[in-house]
């Protein structure tokens, strides 16, 4: 068992986590003694305890000792007493462990580095292995969290070569081919919400749900609409699906409405303005670290005109739709350049994907 | 001197003919004898002595004997009599060339192999070096008119990601980045005829020139100019820049604008309708056998949904214009599906470059 080998098992473990571990990063740990693995285990709930304690408790629920083992973390165990749990960098000292094998620093200001100082300090070697891409790439909603004080957004949008998202004659919202449809639906799978405008759920009345392979007993994104005057219809795919959807909205929590959706298991928030910044900040409260964004125009054009967005994904499908079409920009009243790196352009079927971030 | 390498300089002989050939293929020959190229040419002239004349003049006229001595063509010497100069083949058989080699066979049904087929009968060795796909990317515009009877026909257009070619609260028409720009010109050095329509001129004002690496001695393409009412204004670069620019009109000879244009070196073409094919007709009646087309919107639109195009180049810039812009689909009334593939997709600069073909 090489070391990389070991890292990227334990990073294996971390995506368990996912949309699992609220603000909190994705975290996998393993223990190793005697060139075996005695122990496994991942952050798994936010709130609950760190993958470094469920590795051990695995391990000693087999009824192995720590004591002398190596340790292989994901991520730096963390050193900090101001939150939920005791800092891991002490259950691992008290426990004897010798060795620590880590993919990546912990960018929290918290902890980067000081975790690794407090168990050098203690005579624990630790070794780095440069994960740190992966798992900065893994992690960037709790990330963006610390850095920005709001999820990580990608902004998706999927539109004809003349930039229409909706056919107004056929009320066609279909755009891209089933490749396109497929990939984009993968999108879901790396973020804990999919936010949309309530015209979108009218019109289309989408599950936002993820359906590609692994969907089976994968925790789905949790729906997120804007709906200043509580328009949802009481029987959409969104809230019969029960993933307690949060809707904002510009309504006060006395009108009937409201109750209703309340009675219906929806997170209802009353904000003064659904400015993205305020949403945003909203998400965080609700323990969202990354949220895809899917329409329509108007919600779109918000997001991108005022930089609220991390990651700019257009699909272009292979039509022009010309004096029928709704087009992306009907909200965007300047000229708006991009000022995100163009990171990838592909073919996706007949479509064009382009990524900005 | 291998095959390859003498294949490739017939052809680098051929290109020399670049906008010179008419409807002609653009053709490189070379004579070989005791090991050294004695002789080369190139058709240089619709309706002028071919490249294997050429080339056998070019031989002669340095004291050279071409008897016995191999020929090397980029394409297959033509063998018949409906056409300005007499068949090839008689001239090779009566100069006693021994050998042929030749990159590609000649799709015009007056040959396509009976030219090969003659020179064999008469006890010359013919070699197929498999240059086909190299000779029929470089005479796409005369393979079409042979094949479609109309030119090749390149659609272009650049756009902003929500498909707006032309800023109307500014007046800006400037969309692309200079990247963007400069491979977009490039275009026009591989086509003989760049056509617009007259609002283009009348907003842009556009040479409608190749102005790239190798521009100073280039033979630019003919503009072609699509306007109903002759609005063109006489002090349009077009032209002042002399290169006998086409005006498509409805209007009739008689009209005084007509007659101004004629005497300032247009040549003007009334026709009952500018629908693309009778277009297009017209443009091969001028020896013109690759059109790029550059818009604007109803121009395109119109060559796009009759499919009168054989090559769609699309280009985003990597901004959004909203509400100000002029969109690319405002004159197509249905929704158009692209039935041809798409062959590339690439970065330019900070823009996209899609091509379907």
């Amino acid at each position: 068992m090489d070391n990389d080998y070991l890292i990227k098992k334990a990073f294996s473990l971390a995506k368990k986590g996912r949309n699992l571990t609220g603000l909190n990063p994705m975290v996998g740990a393993l223990i190793i003694k005697s060139g075996k693995i005695i122990g496994a285990g991942f952050h798994s709930q936010y709130g609950g305890p760190h993958a470094e304690v469920n590795a051990i408790l695995d391990a000693e629920s087999k009824g192995f000792k720590v004591m002398g083992s190596t340790l292989i973390c994901s991520l730096e165990p963390c050193c900090h007493n101001n939150k939920k749990t005791p800092p891991c960098t002490d259950l691992i000292i008290k426990k004897g462990i010798k060795n620590l094998y880590y993919g990546a620093l912990d960018l929290n200001p918290f902890v980067k580095g000081k975790g690794i100082e407090k168990l050098k300090n203690n005579n624990i070697k630790t070794t780095f292995i440069d994960y740190q891409q992966t798992n900065d790439e893994l992690n960037r909603g709790s990330i963006t969290v610390l850095t920005k004080k709001r999820p990580y957004v990608t902004l998706k949008i999927c539109m004809t070569l003349d930039g229409m998202i909706y056919n107004q004659k056929t009320k066609n919202n279909s755009i891209g081919d089933s490749n396109q449809l497929k990939h984009a639906n993968n999108l879901r799978r790396v973020h804990d919400s999919v936010l949309v405008g309530v015209e979108t759920i009218i019109k289309d009345n989408p599950k936002l749900t993820f359906r590609g392979r692994g969907s089976k007993n994968f925790v789905q994104p949790r729906p997120v609409i804007l709906d200043s005057n509580l328009r949802i219809p009481l029987d959409s795919h969104v809230i019969k699906f029960g993933n307690s959807p949060i809707i904002f909205t510009k309504k006060d929590k006395n009108s009937i409405k409201y109750r209703k959706l309340i009675s219906l298991g929806c997170s209802v928030v009353s904000l003064q303005s659904l400015k993205p910044q305020l949403v945003l900040k909203n998400l965080v409260k609700n323990n969202l670290q990354a949220t895809l964004i899917e329409g329509g125009a108007r919600i779109f054009s918000s997001f991108l005109t005022t930089n609220m967005f991390d990651e700019l994904v257009l699909y272009y499908s292979s039509n022009f739709m010309g004096t029928s079409g709704l087009n992306i920009g009907r909200s965007i009243n300047k000229d708006y350049k991009i000022r995100k790196k163009m990171q990838l352009v592909k073919n996706i079927g007949n479509s064009v994907m382009m990524v900005f971030k």
